[in-house]
């Protein structure tokens, strides 16, 4: 009972952590913690030399994967160019209910 | 100090409900009210023969402007073809103090 409010977003968001590609370096997920984390993350693949990746999110995250981007765009990667798509995804909660949550994928390429 | 604590980008998003262009009615802006109702204005706009029109959020919205054109896409209008674009806006908080906030631009066409 001492725990923050449960959002349900961020509940639907569990099962994709399992599904994480993680042979796919070059997708970054973007969870709960702050920008700049993410953006560190986008900017180390960068500088290991990728030319290829994408930004990804779900429900409320979205709006942080779009910071990310405009922070790694404004500050750090001016020549790389973007492209955003959308989706949605249906996912099942703990009770079993299928929940639809939106998706954002933005891929930087050199 | 009984007030819920306030959020900067909500508060950074304030300026710019008095920028609101009046006169074009196929921009929807989304603020804080229920996904449906955005729904709702942009089928209103589509049955009233727009074919181009633009759901614009900044900040925190961002999401719920993302959930308003899956839903919009998924039960109502899956002719109509997106364009997405996302960018920086610098605005002024009370103290003067200038934030950068995302801004997302999802373009429907007929």
């Amino acid at each position: 009972m001492a725990q923050a409010i449960p959002d349900v977003t961020e509940n639907a968001n569990k099962p994709n952590t399992q599904q994480k590609p993680k042979d796919r370096d070059n997708f970054i997920y973007i969870g709960k913690k702050p920008t700049m984390s993410y953006v560190l993350a986008v900017m180390t693949q960068i500088q290991g030399g990728a030319t290829d990746l994408h930004i990804k999110a779900r429900g409320k995250n979205i709006s942080r994967a779009v910071d990310v981007a405009e922070v790694v765009r404004n500050r750090f990667a001016q020549d790389m160019s973007r492209r955003i798509s959308i989706d949605t995804e249906t996912v099942e909660d703990k009770a079993k209910n299928k929940l639809n949550v939106s998706t954002i994928d933005i891929r930087l390429t050199k």
